[in-house]
Parts: structure tokens; C-alpha cells; sequence
């Protein structure tokens, strides 16, 4: 039997100048551009293997090792690169008609609210674009399976364009800056115990659209004055701008949601208690130290540079100290583990200093035991990478995911 | 000794459409304009005597039983009225230089998070118009002293104008319609049991005027618009437009707080579950049964009719269930308890129905026990009042308290 297959690996990203509204829901155009930072493979990521065989009788698809019937957005994409395909005559025809068989994962926590979906659709994307030996940006076609999932399609920060073009082809991602041009950029990620279930953003979005008076205004004049300040912070790697612009650019969006009617309301008061945290340390120091950011739930996103890890660090132990026992928030925790010694601080090793007494007798914070799940450490990185036949998550003889039999 | 005097009582007023930032601050002139509800005396207000005698020898003044210094406020507004009177010689030039003595009390509860200066001042303006005989409007002095306390100058529901004149001499308060115009209006005030101490609305309205972009956009568009659909609303007693520009207005406002930097955040928890609960009672009903507002602190005052009372009244009981010895919130909530039979719904007395148990198990709410310290039942009332001598808060011999001695 002949397979032809791809294995590749995916980041997530977050954005620092939020995508909130759509002004072409099929299309999934934006109402604004917007800017992320393409998080580290290492620590979180989806991999995806994609295969394609005369001899598969049906298009088929697993998810986290459960096979599922194909969404209608890997459908969307599916076509899209095929249309490519044939327009461009990068493939025999033939083998375009050939079915295909998907098998992807994610290996970080559902538990941590991240992006699974602009992850895996990037995946998806990058994998089949190699696979039908398409050459050139198919971030577009990412943005169709999932909004955000364009910008996952390179590494560093990445602008996600507004575009002009009504039929959607000029919105696309582009890098602003690789990982290694702001080497030091530091990322953690607060991931708030909380059980309850939030308005999905797709349709809190379409909410927002439909009724808050503020989101025009945002998406008109508030967001392209973010993307030139953060444009500008990112090439002079100009911590001050970005760290306030990703700041604003979060309660904007936020403020948004409480304008939307009915509101919307990601934020806990764990959330609001690391605003307050924030802004507390950043006043102590009279300069900032660190800026968060939130999506569509209540975890916290930091960016801070590498030199202030530590004492950050020492302060979110500090103020969120974990309760032996409490409930884990969910069955996929394991991920970011790996051979960590710290069950709190998972992902990139990172030094802890002693707690700063005098700043925290300043801060007039309370402490909040068990506010968080844990927290993941990571930092800026590259875009999809391939990998080898060896990792491939398809037995390259059946077409079948390890194990499955014929 | 010949005293002169004059005792009155004035309401406080919860906006409907709200009040969030100066364009000057010395004048407080709003950016945009407001409505409010009076509401009903004798459940809050807040009651002065003033007195002036060629034999006082100095201006004086006592406020809840304790003597003060006069605040900036308070002299701000003795002066433009004593101007005033001299402009219109409604009194002899001989009796405006008498010193003054001015005893005030509220008798609604701090812990409530009413705004006591609005009615404060308004009854200090409407007793001193009394005292130097000024006709006509005198909402403007009101505003002088506190912004919304002009509007508690009249009953009903009043807009205060936003005036275009840059020496804010028309943005004055004005009714839209009198009490007895929608007479089955009423009015609940759920006291949130929180202890924390907030921003207050001057600073608060500051740093939104200097750091929020969303501000001017409401300002200037949102609020014109939720205006007129209010004027309209209130005219016509159509409460189902009544109750979601109230809704939104009350978002909107809370939104620019959120886009404030840093963020405030008025809003608990619990001021949150409330929203929750009042959007699921309006889902249920499929109309709008109730309407929330929040002014500058976790405490909801919802709107609503009086045929609706005793069913809302059910679920605010059935969801916030008092505990016992649970913290009071302040030493000063005998307020509104007078003849009170029930301690957790202080006020107008108001039948409460049993619970509808298909209503509260089709809404999927927790109960959240405790979170509530009391409410206030009431409803819309009437403008300041002048009281008879019987009523003085001082001793019209002395001219000081009844009890001080001379």
C-alpha cells in the first residue's frame, strides 16, 4: 500500500492586541487586525499527522486518540488547500482525489482555557500544505478553519491583518518579528481554578457584534492605535509600550464583553485579583514589570522579561499559594509534567527567589490559597515545524493510529 | 434671640441612565447627560435644619449628631445661594450676613453605598433656598455641591441636563415625569454584604475621563441615544424599553470602568450573579420582568413593577438566603427598619409569594447564602419637602442641637 503522510507540530498563540468580532462570520473576517506571540513548541502544542492512500476507502479522522467525525471547519480547509492544490498543479490530480486519513493531538491542558482549536487548525493547515507540496502563506487558509489559528502559522509576534478585500484574501498572518529578535520575552500562563463553563468565544463574539455599542469603536479607532504602538514596541523591543498597550488592549476587549448585552463575563475575581497584583507590582517598581492579558475565560496570560522571572514568580507563590488536594480541574492535566520536579510551576525551569518582604508588606494584597490550578512557564518560539516518518501518529503500513487494527 | 430657620428633607436618586465624567471639574459639568428615580422619602433621605441669627458668631454645622467643619462643598454652595439672594434682593442685605448654624442628618445606612452626598446636598439647597427666599430653580446650585444631587431637587424621574453653556448655567436638573405619572414603579435595593472599600466616584470618573478611549465614545454617542429612548420610555410608562436601556446603560457605564487604567471594578461576584439572575428571570418570563443598575459599588438597585414584586422578592430570598450571625456591615443599618416586622427586606412593606419551583429549576443559578446583607424595598417618590418647626433639628432657642448645651 502506498501512503503518502506528513507529521507536524503546531504552537498556540496569545494574542497582546485581541481579535474580538467578526465582520464575515463564513469567512471568518475580522472586525480588527490583531498581534500574538507565538508560544514555545516545546512546553504546548498539537501534532498532527496527515496521510493519503488510493487504497483509503473513506476520509477519516482521530482526535486525542477518539476517532470523530471530520468538523465542518477542517472541511472548509480541506478544500481550500486542494483548490490551492489544483490551481497551482502542485500535485497529480490523481492523488488529490485519493481520501485522507488525520490523527491529532494536543498535549496541553483543556483545564488551561488555551486555544486548542487555532493550534490544531494550524496543524492541519501546515501538514496538508506540505503534504500537497504547496509552496507560499496559507495562513489564510488557517484563518478559515479558525479565526486565530493564522497567526499559529509563524513563530515570534504576529500580526494577523485586518485586510480591505471582501472576498477575505488580503487577511492574513504576518510575522512582525521572529522569537529570537526579543530572546528574553518570558511567558506565564495562571491557570485559575475554576470549575464553571464560559460563553465560547465564537459566540460571545457574535454577541458583542450584534449589541455592544463600544465594539465598533474599538474595532475602528481603539485597535489600529494598539497594533502601531505594539508594531513599534515589538522592533524597539520597547517593554514599557507593549506591556501597557497589552494591558489596555485586554480591558478593552473585556470592557467590551460588559458592554455586550446580555453582558459577558469572563473575569473571576481571581482574574481581577491578578489585575490588581499587576498593576501593584508595577507601582512598587515605578516602571513595568509585567503586563497581563486574558481571553475568553478567566486565566491569566503574562508577558515579562526573563531577568524579572524570579521575583514574579516568587510573588504568584507568594499570593497564590497551593491547597494541598483541591480539585485539579480536569483529567488532562499531565501535560507540561515532563520530568518536572515542581508540580506548581510546570514548563520551562525557571529560578525562584526568596519573597521580597518589603514589597509585599507595600502591596496591600490579600492572600488567595488556591486561586490557581498551577502555572505554565514558557516563552516566545517558532512557528509549525515538520517532523520525521518517526513520529508520525499514523502506522505508516495500515493508515491506522498506532495500535488500531485493521 | 431672633433665629431664623428652615427644615427640610430630600430624597436620594439611583440613574437610570448614568452620570460618569466631567468636562470641568470645578463647575461639575458632566460629558454627558443623566436620568435618575427619586426615590421615596420616607424610606431615605436625608433631613437639615439650617438657621441663621444676628447672634451666632460663627457658621457651624453638625452632621449626624457630630460637629464638622464646613466642607469646600458645602461653602461653595452657601455662597452661590447667598449670591443669588443678593442679585434678586429676596432678602435684606443686613440678614445675609448673619452666620449661619446647619444640622443635617441621614437616615439610611452608609453600608448601603447610597450616595448620601446627593441628597446631602440637595436638601442643604433647598433649605437655604427656603431661608433667603429664592424662587425658581436652584438644581444648578445642587450641582455645584455634589453633580447628582441636582437631581434630587425634583421627584419622579428628572434628567440633569448636559447643558451647552461653558459656565454650566443650563445644565440644570429637570423632570420628565412626577412621581404619580407611573405610579406602580418600584424600586429594590439588594445591600451587598462586602467590606472592601472601593474607588470613589470623583476619582474614579477621573482617571475614566484621562485613560479610558471608550469614555468619550459613550459619552458622546451611547448615552444621547439611551436619553431619548428613556424620555420616551418614561413618557409613554413602557417598561420593557425602560428596563433594557437601564440594563445597558448600567453595563455600558461599568464597561469604560473596566477600560479605565488600571481597570476599576465596581462589580463583585455577587453583583455579577445578580445580572446572571436578572436576565434569567426576564429569559424565563420572556419579557422584562426586572432591570438592574449599578452606580459606583457592588449593591444592585433593580426596577420593577409592583405586580411583580412578591414573584421577584421570591427568587431574591430563594437565591441569597440570609445566615444567621452572619456580619451586619456597618454599625449604622438600623436604617429603613422602623416597625420592620423582617429584617432582610426593610422598607415598604411588600407581600412575598412562595417560591415558583419550575421557575428556579428551569434557570440553573447556584444560591449563594450570605451574599446579600438586606434590601431596601421602596419606590419612586416625591422632591424635597419642607418640614414644620416641630420637625428642626436644632433647638430654636439656641440654636444649636437639641441636648447640646450653651
Amino acid at each position: 500500500m502506498v501512503i503518502l503522510s506528513v507529521t507536524g507540530r503546531a504552537p498556540i498563540n496569545i494574542a497582546v492586541v485581541k481579535y474580538w468580532g467578526k465582520k464575515d462570520e463564513r469567512l471568518i473576517l475580522p472586525l480588527n487586525g490583531s498581534i500574538s506571540g507565538t508560544l514555545d513548541l516545546t512546553h504546548m502544542c498539537a501534532t498532527t499527522t496527515v496521510a493519503i492512500s488510493e487504497s483509503f476507502s473513506e476520509d477519516q479522522f482521530w482526535l486525542n486518540g477518539l476517532e470523530c467525525s471530520l468538523s465542518a471547519r477542517f472541511s472548509i480547509v480541506l478544500e481550500a488547500i486542494k483548490k490551492r492544490a489544483l490551481e497551482n498543479e502542485t500535485i497529480d490530480r490523481e492523488k488529490l482525489s485519493w481520501k485522507i486519513h488525520i490523527c491529532s493531538k494536543n498535549n496541553f491542558p483543556t483545564a488551561a482555557g488555551l486555544a486548542s482549536s487555532a493550534a490544531g487548525l494550524a496543524c492541519l493547515v501546515f501538514c496538508l500544505a506540505r503534504l500537497y507540496n504547496i509552496d507560499g502563506d496559507v495562513s489564510g487558509i488557517a484563518r478559515l478553519g479558525s479565526g486565530s489559528a493564522c497567526r499559529s502559522m509563524y513563530g515570534g509576534f504576529v500580526e494577523w491583518m485586518v485586510g480591505e478585500c471582501r472576498d477575505g484574501r488580503d487577511s492574513v498572518a504576518k510575522q512582525i518579528i521572529p522569537a529570537n529578535h526579543w530572546p528574553n520575552m518570558a511567558v506565564l500562563i495562571l491557570v485559575v481554578n475554576a470549575g464553571r463553563k464560559h460563553t465560547s468565544s465564537t459566540s460571545g463574539m457574535q454577541t458583542s457584534v450584534q449589541t455592544s455599542r463600544l465594539l465598533e469603536h474599538r474595532a475602528k479607532l481603539v485597535v489600529p492605535d494598539h497594533i502601531d504602538l505594539m508594531r513599534g514596541a515589538l522592533l524597539q523591543k520597547d517593554f514599557q509600550t507593549f506591556a501597557q498597550v497589552t494591558m489596555k488592549d485586554s480591558n478593552s476587549m473585556h470592557a467590551v464583553c460588559m458592554d455586550t448585552y446580555p453582558p459577558i463575563h469572563y473575569l473571576t475575581h481571581v482574574s481581577h485579583h491578578i489585575i490588581n497584583l499587576v498593576h501593584s507590582i508595577n507601582n512598587y517598581f515605578r516602571t513595568c514589570k509585567v503586563a497581563y492579558t486574558f481571553d475568553a475565560g478567566p486565566n491569566a496570560c503574562l508577558y515579562l522579561l526573563d531577568d524579572d522571572l524570579p521575583t514574579i514568580l516568587s510573588l504568584i507563590r507568594y499570593f497564590y499559594p497551593k491547597i494541598q488536594n483541591v480539585e485539579e480541574g480536569g483529567t488532562d492535566d499531565d501535560a507540561c509534567r515532563d520530568g518536572d520536579v515542581d508540580e506548581f510551576v510546570r514548563g520551562r525551569k525557571v529560578k525562584v527567589d526568596a519573597v521580597n518582604e518589603e514589597l509585599i508588606n507595600s502591596m496591600n494584597i490579600t492572600v488567595l490559597p488556591g486561586a490557581l490550578s498551577y502555572v505554565i512557564s514558557t516563552k516566545i518560539g517558532d512557528g509549525p515545524v515538520l517532523l520525521s516518518a518517526d513520529d508520525s501518529l499514523l502506522n505508516l503500513e495500515t493508515g491506522l493510529p498506532h495500535g488500531e487494527l485493521l
